[in-house]
């Protein structure tokens, strides 16, 4: 599998849906496998919180490959050998594309707070741009899961025809308050921590020494992304060997598992960007702009592929259903379909368990579905 | 209904789970109506994390009246007109009984990370002492919901044939890593915040300053009572007036309820407290000390009264049938019920949708059941 790592620069502003620009921006990008005479054979692939556009394929010297790369790749389900895959880093996050810590012109000092807010819709449009560049004027599908899904349905109303088929899992058309929830521990953990110096902080200090503010949101994260099945499978009541059972301050495997992952990511992730990304995972709803979801899908021309995960908390297959439902409440059920996909490991199954709906999703490319 | 407030002081030694002992300790506890002659018409009440023994009626001046006062009082559900109620405020709490911020023998300075830490079996046998001083050797029955589901639990357990009945609503036979892990939040929070300064904190400043990380720990527990469904109702997508939908910290109402909430409880609740509390419950385990919870519920005398609640995810319902199944299967089905409260409001039901059980509870006491 061919795969190549670019940033495309843009000097012309993008216009933001608060009102404000971003001016100039770049976004990074990867793509695998190759493009075709006919520019016919692009899959879009959009990634979720914490991902970035390294969706498949490993890095010399990584450990891991992309967080997608059961998924992509030669012979797999996203079929490289076939497609050309490509995947965007969305602006405001901090893998490349422009971010809260990205230069600010004209001074080219971090833009920390004065980074404007960003929606889905936003990225969706930088994306859109980017595309045109590349001379990619229609893809056979868009496909993400959590915040992917909702850039998958956002392609689907903002940019009707745009892709053939847009394959969204484990996402939802409104971000519910339950998930706003999870958001604010994070939100409220980070601008209270002393380290974050009010966003005045110095990231390479972050990155060495991580910060106990986006620990702790990670932490309360992990539980949203994770199932009450998951944790008993995974953890148990497992104490830590050593830690003393009756010591306030020994602890149970799933404390330590949490700390660990914590504070690893808040060496790895920004928190202006985590702050910014879940700013926009708050304020999605597909019907915005728009008298209902109704009015929103009436605009639709590609088919939607709704993939909901059976124990998912942080957002319900219900969320899913609903927008197939929506879909067929307006004679448009030949454009959806729902598929849920039996698995006890929460929101994360579509990450972890793959091999769940791979076959799904192949079937949907191949149009055996 | 009389309503008196006691602190009872004791100098024997508590000797606690761990090997530890608290000496000398003290108990606070509220009783709602008379005990009579017999001293056979006593109904324990137990509270839950955040509770005390303040559970029905109203302090001169006060706005709210105790926690339970919609199930307690004359006439209600348990009928102070019949039982004489006593309801304690747990050892390792804040409201009077021996916690981490009483004085500690001989220099009279507050434990805090001195104090050892305490299990649901010491609160329970630290009642039961406090009972025998009072010269009540059995009673009517024990209630209580969530961490006072599990005293009662262990009361049915620890001393058999205590109570004629045990009324256990809204908890489980042993704490899940899923509960563990929204604990952990409220730990990382507290103990990284530099104003808890190690534990060394002014309780007097924190009175009127809050504690950040309490009130994020909070938080997370909010969320971890309520769920997807009564947070819709009560917040759906709702926007603070005023603050800007593209300002980053423009807020949802659920943020501004949480933010609110998890402030305000960090002013009246100690962070020490919330630390042995929430360790008390994370070790809860009612087969600790048995080969199964089988052989546990084997020494069970009292009639179990199980109560599970429908939208529950902090303790499932299913957790609660488990014990019932359990009775079941060592042939104790005439000393156990399951009953299933449909309510849509996540854990937090057993506090505010009272008039769902009140009726079943009221069964229980009056031997209809």
């Amino acid at each position: 599998m061919k795969i190549v790592t670019k940033k495309a620069k843009f000097t012309n502003p993008l216009y933001l849906q608060s009102g404000r620009i971003l001016e100039p921006y770049e976004i990074a990008y990867e793509t695998y496998g190759e493009l075709n005479e006919k520019k016919d054979n692009v899959v879009v692939v959009c990634h979720a919180l914490s991902g970035s556009h390294h969706a498949a394929g490993r890095y010399e010297g990584d450990r891991k490959p992309g967080w997608w790369d059961s998924l992509i790749g030669d012979g797999k389900a996203i079929d490289t050998k076939k497609y050309f895959v490509i995947c965007t880093n969305t602006i405001g996050s901090c893998f490349g594309s422009t971010g809260p810590m990205s230069p600010m012109y004209p001074d080219n000092r971090p833009y920390r707070f004065k980074f404007p807010v960003v929606t889905i819709k936003d990225m969706v449009k930088a994306q859109k741009i980017l595309f045109s560049k590349l001379g990619i004027d229609r893809v056979k599908a868009v496909v993400g899961g959590s915040m992917g899904g909702m850039q998958a349905l956002r392609f689907a109303v903002d940019f009707p025809g745009f892709a053939d088929k847009i394959i969204s899992l484990a996402a939802t058309h409104a971000t519910r308050p339950w998930v706003i929830a999870f958001n604010e521990i994070a939100k409220e953990a980070i601008i209270k921590d002393p380290d974050f110096k009010g966003g005045e902080y110095d990231p390479k200090e972050l990155k060495e020494k991580g910060l106990t503010g986006l620990a702790i949101g990670r932490m309360a994260g992990h539980i949203s992304f994770l199932s009450h099945y998951s944790m008993d499978r995974k953890f148990g009541r497992d104490y830590v060997p050593n830690e003393g059972l009756y010591e306030l301050f020994g602890r149970f495997q799933v404390e330590r598992y949490l700390e660990y992952n914590g504070y690893n990511f808040s060496k790895w992730f920004d928190p202006l960007s985590y702050l910014y990304i879940t700013k926009a995972i708050n304020l999605f709803d597909l019907s915005n702009g728009y008298e209902s979801l109704k009015e929103a899908l009436e605009r639709v021309k590609s088919k939607l592929y709704l993939i909901g995960f059976e124990k998912d908390l942080l957002f319900l297959p219900q969320e899913m259903k609903e927008i197939d439902e929506a879909m067929k409440s307006i004679s448009k059920e030949e454009l959806s379909e729902y598929y849920e996909v039996k698995s006890d490991y929460g929101h994360d199954a579509f990450l972890v368990e793959v091999d769940k709906f791979a076959g799904y999703i192949n079937d949907v490319l191949e149009d055996r579905r």
